[in-house]
């Protein structure tokens, strides 16, 4: 319901003409009195209707007993009364015809219980069914620098209103949002256009705030620090406007360790995903993760010039040696390429850096910088044209005015992104500080790592646009050879868990390559089918009670000769019945044994957030022990089934080690892209769905399926 | 030579009567001014004597020709002159008996170039043979905040002096000493002793610093931060010494990455060992090692009150719920474990929390925070006496004075470690700032990693701490069973690549279990000793010029009966000779068919830094592609051993999946702990020595050696 409403409509709600609050007060240590006192004094320009059936005025404004009797319909309501009263205020908000509310209360789902789940059920059904749209409840409220207009109670915005820049702020926690994050940016340097903190999200959500902001032309950067995504779709949707218009969403999301679920589980009752899937899909989304509430705004300061490098080689100019050494090695930790210069770089370098000092990036110019007013400015701008550096970082530590303020100059001529790292401080002028440079625009960062981690997540984003362009053309297309209505047919037919010979057809109607078999209900049509593969075979239990085959030790390998296939086959027969003795058993699948090769594990996990997602591993230990997972969200095009496989840290088993062979990446990434759109067709009808193994022959020989097991949603 | 004087002796160095500065100018564009200038203003008592030629006074003090000119014997003589005089100068020094001098002067080996090399090697020998140490080339001077003398060039130092704190620096950049680290910890509220960039420590050395500080009386606290450990075992020694007095050293070292490496030669032509191994060596010796310049004070903070926590169980209290959900999150990423509050605790936190909340940890003490001023304090009281949190983390967002009041006096009476996570400012006072309770001894941190990084860090300390205290009963003594006469011969006897055999003998002399075997020199030989050993039997060619014997392919495995055994010994021998025609061959070792078992590397390898290292990994992939490596420097305790084996991320396979049994970690560890042993005797005489596989069996079943390659140092 609330996806269908545009996000361009929650504008009233940021900037009503006029907004009451019931529940208010004049006393500031109540939340209903901090409330009204920034709606007066926080330089809102339209009309402030304070609620409260105890006063007759508050803060010299008439105050009105209830909704009814104000006197015209508000834009927007805040609510500050007890849980149990809201829905009775809503009743009023929906008689006087209120659109927009923000339900400010807590003791709803958030507590955990049962009472308040339903109380959070039912103000959500009777907005719904009334056409009022609300934030909250337990939530903190909204902040408008751009226009002026503040519902919420932190001291955060004491005193006279700070200019808006070109960041908006989507929360879940006020004591987040409005000082860790707001208030901190702030202090930096940075301007803020929007900032919610936005509680239990029982109706507007986060998605709705990053869609409005996105749409909004004075923000240029979403910053999110939330528990949880409520709506894996919306936030991809949202996600994919913000890589459309090119306007970054930086999110810091909780959740990355047990601890964390089981805090945010007790903070708003979130349901959290995988925190490896919300990984995966941010890296899909082009959306930035960071770690720590500082981060955001460190990541902020370098999006906000809006110029996006084209790759990940870096230059790195200072006076001093420890610095280079110092940028070097932390830059190459967190995967920043030091730029090989150009000779053109190299020649025009030369002579600007004393005669015993190598000429190499970082570039330490040594302390021949003191003495030189111009020799940084010049050294910089020789960088900054050279095409094989991507990003130039100046770094000063204890600058005169002059050599300050050009960089900022240089900063705002070149077409280069240019991120500053400036450790100490300016003796000629103190009050020059990096916040004030931040202010003006341009990038400082203090410390060296939190600059090139800045710089690291430009690069991400700048090689997420240059992969979105050029994948523009179409390549999130089916591959051929897809035959969806009889891989459907297959399911439709299939018992819940699908036995591997049915699974394989389904993958066959995909274009895999599964291993030649044959399915044997006695001894003989298992001989026959022996002979007519040829070789050494593989005997395997065909029962859909049995999804585990290895399990129940109803699985012979390589064998070879009538004898033998007979005996494997009773034996096979008999550990089945053993293993389950009212298991339905369809025969023995009889096998063609599979060359040499690379076991990768392939599957389709359903995650609570984003619904169907890929998985792909090496088998055995890799999965169980070293947890060496990649995953995406489907459907995805080969570059990224490439890349997800080069995320592996057993990757280089693939390029082959000790004189193996190299394996078909080609083909893998096929099966990748092919399982991808089977996720996409079929995945909500899948509960898990696992190729393993699928086995990686060598370059040019493909990709086979040897096992498969599909379980389909739903009672058995 | 200079490990053998005493640390102490640097008293005079830091804290001279008089100074002279050879160099010395009025001109403050000048190195030599500027160095002056902080000579006669920083506050330094003593008697201070330019000297430059070229004037008869400067700076109203009289200016002598030469050192030997001056009217007494200064107690350090400052350096600033080219390269090429040093020596000069050095030779009037000797002269006239000094006994410390400074040489700032660059173009020595950090040239990298032959003559820069010689210079120094110049300056170097004669200093040794004159009796003058000194500090430097190419460094950047020292500065005593306890005494206050300074001879440094920097700005950082410039208006009143600083207060002395208990944090003493050791640097090998000036522009990373003087401002990243000396002046961001004076900026945060910290106190430095001493601080020293001592460039290319031809001389006096860091290790020699650090002893300095450790037993300087008003130094706890020790941060270094450097390009390269020069010497090992000096660093060792130092590491030892502090943690004895239990001051702890905190250390920034370089060279993680090839870039940071390649960048750190080029300044300061420094040698840099494996920074796995320089990892492992911290660990070891309690030594902290952090990722950037800020972080060596943000510890440093932490450690200053030297309260050591017990183990890594902390509570963390704020009034936010997204605070809670913050410091859930990042602190189990950083392994501190939350700890489970005790009933008693419980029962007392319950009637100060609000109904609807949980007692949860961290503690959501919810918005009841802000109308309650005594609510935090009681609450941090009950926490920090239950004796299941190790570290109290109290979070400030917009505390009021009397709150922060509060804090400070309960972190000053209790005995339990604390930090203070304050995000945001005081609305009461905005003068009242995390550095103005940082000067005041407490622990403020702005960040939540920030904080939780330095939490885990003195954790880690304290745990290190524990460790030792617990282990100081001789547990560094040599296991039994240990023959090492009989090692040295075997290894004396040995040529330079020592055979499987004869490295199996070495190994047994340090009590290792080796797989039984004999060699045969001839079919009969061989069909004899197979028969003697029972069952299947492995065959392998015995010669010190095949130490690779797969890749020869002069191996064959599971070979059963006597027909087979005779071909397989003809196989072997055949394919030595094909392999190496020249190889001499003392025959085929026939060994006994090892037990299904976990292969598990353990090897000896020489790092150019630390010298012989202990290396153990899985076999095969986990060495070459997963890099799943530990190392350690010898001898290690059993405790060490285990835990050494704990570092791998393949340790589950010790513990047994998927119904495989565990294996033995007391024998592994075991074996660990003699190779350490091993490492420690004999190591100086090793090149290399791996065990590979020491086969790890069911647990009580031991671990077998089954082969091994030991080569030894120096010319065949």
């Amino acid at each position: 319901m609330s996806s269908e409403r545009s996000a361009s409509s929650l504008k009233t709600f940021f900037n009503p003409a006029s907004a009451a609050l019931v529940g208010a007060t004049e006393d500031l240590s109540k939340f209903g009195g901090r409330c009204l006192n920034h709606m007066i004094e926080f330089g809102y320009r339209g009309r402030v209707y304070p609620v409260n059936p105890k006063y007759s005025t508050l803060r010299g404004l008439p105050c009105y007993p209830s909704i009814l009797e104000l006197p015209e319909t508000p834009d927007h309501v805040g609510i500050v009364v007890a849980a149990d009263r809201v829905l009775e205020t809503l009743r009023q908000c929906a008689a006087k015809g209120v659109k927009f509310a923000t339900i400010f209360t807590s003791n709803f789902s958030e507590t955990g219980t049962a009472q308040g789940r339903r109380l959070q059920e039912d103000i959500k059904a009777y907005s719904r069914d009334n056409g009022i749209r609300f934030m909250g409840p337990n939530c903190n409220g909204l902040i408008n620098f751009v226009d002026g207009f503040a519902m919420v109670s932190t001291s955060a915005i004491k005193g006279p209103r700070k200019p808006a820049g070109n960041v908006g702020l989507v929360c879940h926690s006020g004591g987040l949002g409005h000082i860790n994050i707001m208030w901190r940016a702030q202090e930096a340097g940075l301007g803020i256009t929007y900032e919610v903190s936005c509680g239990n999200e029982a109706d507007i959500d986060t998605a709705d705030f990053v869609r409005f902001m996105l749409e909004d032309a004075s923000t240029d950067i979403v910053l999110m620090a939330v528990e949880s995504i409520s709506n894996g779709a919306k936030f991809e949707a949202a996600a994919r406007e913000a890589a459309e218009r090119e306007k970054p969403i930086v999110i810091l999301k909780f959740g990355r360790t047990e601890a964390g679920r089981r805090a945010a589980a007790s903070h708003t009752g979130a349901v959290t995903g995988s925190d490896n899937v919300h990984d995966a899909a941010f890296r899909q989304y082009g959306v930035i993760r960071v770690t720590d509430c500082n981060e955001l705004y460190e990541v902020a300061k370098i999006l906000r010039p809006r110029k996006w490098p084209k790759g990940h080689r870096a230059a790195a100019l200072s006076g001093s040696g420890g610095h280079s050494v110092l940028m070097a090695d932390l830059g190459a930790g967190v995967g920043i390429e030091w730029a090989n210069y150009s000779q053109n770089t190299v020649d025009h370098l030369r002579p600007l850096v004393p005669g015993y000092a190598p000429v190499a990036n970082p570039t330490d110019l040594t302390s021949a910088l003191t003495g030189s007013p111009r020799l940084f400015q010049d050294a910089l701008g020789v960088v900054a044209a050279d095409p094989g550096v991507d990003f130039v970082v100046p770094i000063l530590v204890s600058p005169t005015v002059a050599a300050i303020e050009n960089v900022v100059s240089l900063a705002e001529t070149t077409s280069k992104p240019m991120a500053v790292l400036w450790t100490g401080y300016c003796p000629e002028n103190p009050s020059l500080t990096a916040a004030s440079l931040v202010a003006r625009g341009l990038p400082v960062y203090r410390d060296a790592m939190t600059c090139l981690k800045a710089v690291r997540a430009a690069m991400t984003y700048g090689e997420f646009l240059e992969r979105r362009t050029h994948s523009a053309a179409g390549t999130q297309s089916r591959p051929p050879g897809i035959n969806v209505d009889r891989a459907r047919q297959l399911l439709a037919a299939a018992d819940k868990v699908v036995t591997e010979r049915a699974s394989k057809e389904i993958l066959a109607a995909y274009g895999f390559d599964t291993t030649p078999e044959r399915l044997a209900q006695n001894v003989d049509e298992a001989l026959q089918a022996a002979e007519s593969i040829g070789g050494a075979v593989a005997l395997k239990v065909e029962s859909p009670d049995i999804p585990h085959k290895t399990e129940a030790d109803a699985i012979r390998l390589g064998v070879q000769g009538p004898q033998q296939i007979q005996r494997a086959y009773e034996k096979v027969i008999a550990a089945a019945k053993r293993y389950n003795p009212a298991a339905r058993i369809n025969g023995v699948l009889i096998q063609a044994m599979a060359p040499k090769g690379v076991e990768v594990m392939l599957g389709i996990a359903t995650d609570a957030v984003f619904g169907p997602v890929l998985v792909a591993a090496l088998g055995g230990i890799h999965v169980e022990v070293l947890r060496d997972l990649a995953y995406r969200i489907p459907p995805v095009t080969h570059a990224d089934a490439k890349l997800m496989l080069r995320e592996l840290r057993a990757y280089p088993l693939f390029e082959g080690i000790r004189g193996t062979p190299p394996r078909d990446l080609e083909a893998l990434g096929d099966a990748i892209v092919r399982l991808s759109w089977l996720a996409r067709d079929l995945g909500g009808d899948l509960q898990e769905l696992d190729i393993n193994p699928l086995l990686a022959l060598e370059r040019g020989a493909g990709a086979r399926v040897l096992d498969a097991l599909i379980i389909k949603k739903g009672a058995s």
